[in-house]
């Protein structure tokens, strides 16, 4: 069991103790829920009550509450407690070198001890693991392919040859990296296969759900930049780029050469046609389909996307039309 | 090769029996495929000449047919041919007690006899299968897992710690349960991992189709109620609550913390926003797209969905707008 | 390293040489970038500046040029250029036996030398593997499975029993054939599963990007026609049959028993109800979803699907609803 002091957490996430530092707290919940032991927290002074309440032994907040149990102020209380969080409950991270007598590992390939390797994982000639990396069962990792430090590679994951990843990269299982990109040329009726030659980076921080796809470029590489996450099932086409700290919700899929600024937020089940480009810091929503560039930062919705108070306007007309549409109205509701 | 009696077909799926009840059932079959020893059925008296021109040893029915053919009459001919298609044709079962040598499976776990494993699957500590159950190629049970009696796991299944299944649950290949939910708080530019607590519970006879993944719960744990059938390619995000006997087709993504009631229908390509509720009974069309609750059952379809009658009126108006969208009607088509 | 001459590589494509056909090539690469030893290619003579300024080797043209490279002439140096990049880049083929020892192999499954198997593949009884064939780390080919010559199946692919593949059929990472289709017959409340008893058919030269899903036909087949292409993470349901030199992009959803002629092409996310007939020759553009049957070709999108043109007036007629919808306009945006 993990076990802190209040101080001692406070020094991590750069919040500042009021009152008792010296609590030990071994784990986080909510504040319904908290023992002494727990660490809770409160978005604002609105919620006092719930603090009050609470047998938590600590609770992060963004003012200081009239209350006596041990408190740390930060600007952010919910991000803190995500921090706090992750020092109970770490990703997994090899301590000892251990890889299971099953795995295959070519003699080429360089392990960092120490590093962690499931069962069947199979490791290719020429491969580079970084060290604290874990390897989940079943995984392949492709000739040549690098793996940075601490990473996380779940069950089942596919690195194909000509993959980087950065450090601290999270793959969920069953996400398969660096597969051939979708292009043909056509003949006639016939489609001819164009061979994919280009590899995959993932930077530093990236984390990729369960079952998600990112092609090998064509040419160049695909490229997925620092810090940005991606829910499962989603698809990253054939040399897409994309920014930093992007935060792409299930079922996306990105058409080949899609190109996203920083800090673009897709909700879930969006397709964007080849060769879009979306500036930096456009928030798009859910079910949305994008045919054209977004040049500029905003919200938008809809297929073909709008600005999202536009595309609220445009629904309310097609409401509207419902009613025009037919003479028989209220039939078959 | 299953043989039974009609008799006995009919005593399994509480039938009653017109004609000769002795004669033998090997299979069952489309009524103008069918031979001798092939049952099939018809919906109701209008296809009595169906019958007349079939070979089909035994017939369902809804009411017994002028025809000498041993019948079974039953209240819904269809689900009783499924039932019958069952008995010839059931899932795979252990029925004695084995256990790939390649398997990796830790001393630990505990597995009820008779139980198949087959070969490189993983079954790690402290995992509970029950009798019955049948464990594909290349499947992973993590720590702790808990799975039923008469389960099916296919092919590169991977069950994450803090699964619960119960029993008679089907998951076709490469399903994913209990990969980490998407959470993340926003911190300035940057997304911080909020650790995903929960688990998982799939109730009795739940079946996933393949390549679908559902998410552990961030704290609490992620539920799929009893009966309820999953396509290909469902995303269950965490925390959701899905309730008895739902019927979600293929690519379906459901949003954190949805709450689907009961027998809950959504045909293909269906998308939720997080924290949407839905009435039992609701039947949603394909491609639909969900951002508000629907609390009341019926019809509905769109984006953003609309009662099906009303969206229907609507596609209409749709329609007709595009020939006042532009001067130039017809071009383009 | 694959080194031609112009002469030769002409020959292979069906083109003619203009200038030197003695010049070795070693590699494909587009102009601004190309070498000595690379060959590369221009649409039409609009690009002649392009063809002066680089270093290529050899240049694919429509029509010879006045420059004293060396060039092929091809009616279509786009599709003729893929072909050449195919000579230097080939999909991997087994040219030796070589099955992994951690692979296990059933003895009585057929594999025609020489075929490659890497490790932890599982091969049941009665499989059959035609020579050259390549099957990746961690497949599956389940029993009585037929795979045709010159396959690549990559690593984790899934082929169930009743699998049957043409010559030269590609399998991104982790697609799975032959699952068990949707069927369930309604009883109550309760879903009765239709036992699903046929096949997967998939002729010469298809390939199916990653994390695909075909099901297996419920009586019948599921057919997919030889030389059609399939981006990663589509879903062909139970009985759908696919004709000639189709090309589906990401995300694809073919509700069961959906018919497609020869030719046609689908964008990405595209969804199709059940029973639904397209015309041979019909292309669809990304998103839409297809509710009716498309009984002429022609271009197609929205949802439901229009005529392209129209579609695209309805969408000016929805943009003008949205300054129509609210006095409040501009607000939101």
């Amino acid at each position: 069991m993990i076990e802190e002091s209040v101080a001692s957490l406070a020094e991590r996430i750069g919040g500042q103790v009021v009152g008792d530092g010296s609590v030990r707290i071994t784990g986080v919940a909510d504040l319904r829920a908290a023992g002494p032991a727990d660490l809770g927290f409160v978005r604002d002074a609105r919620y006092a009550d719930l603090v009050a309440s609470s047998r938590a032994g600590c609770v992060l907040v963004r003012a200081p509450l009239e209350h006596p149990v041990a408190q740390i102020v930060v600007r952010d209380p919910a991000a803190a407690f995500a921090r706090v969080a992750q020092v109970f409950h770490p990703l997994p991270q090899a301590s000892r070198h251990d890889v299971h007598p099953t795995a295959v590992v070519d003699p080429s390939a360089e392990l960092q001890e120490p590093v962690r390797v499931g069962a069947h994982a199979v490791i290719e000639s020429g491969a580079r693991i970084g060290a604290g990396t874990v390897i989940g069962s079943g995984a392949f990792v492709g000739p040549g392919v690098q793996v940075g430090e601490d990473c996380v590679l779940q069950h089942h994951v596919v690195l194909h040859e000509g993959t980087r990843l950065g450090n601290r990269v999270v793959l969920q299982a069953c996400t398969v990296v660096g597969s051939d990109g979708f292009g043909y040329a056509r003949d006639g009726a016939e489609w001819v296969r164009i061979p994919q030659l280009g590899g995959v980076v993932l930077g530093d921080d990236v984390e990729l759900g369960a079952q998600c796809t990112v092609d090998r470029g064509a040419l160049g590489d695909t490229r997925i930049g620092r810090g940005t996450k991606i829910d499962n099932m989603v698809h990253v086409g054939h040399n897409c780029v994309l920014g930093e700290d992007c935060l792409l919700a299930a079922f996306s899929a990105l058409g080949g050469s899609t190109i996203l600024g920083d800090r673009v937020t897709f909700g879930g089940h969006i397709c964007t046609a080849g060769h879009i480009k979306i500036a930096s810091d456009v928030r798009v929503g859910g079910n949305s389909g994008i045919i054209a560039d977004i040049p500029e930062k905003g919200d938008y919705m809809g297929y073909p996307v709008l600005p999202k108070g536009r595309w609220m306007r445009a629904m309310v007309g097609i409401g509207k039309l419902a009613e025009r549409g037919s003479p028989r109205r209220g039939a078959g509701e």
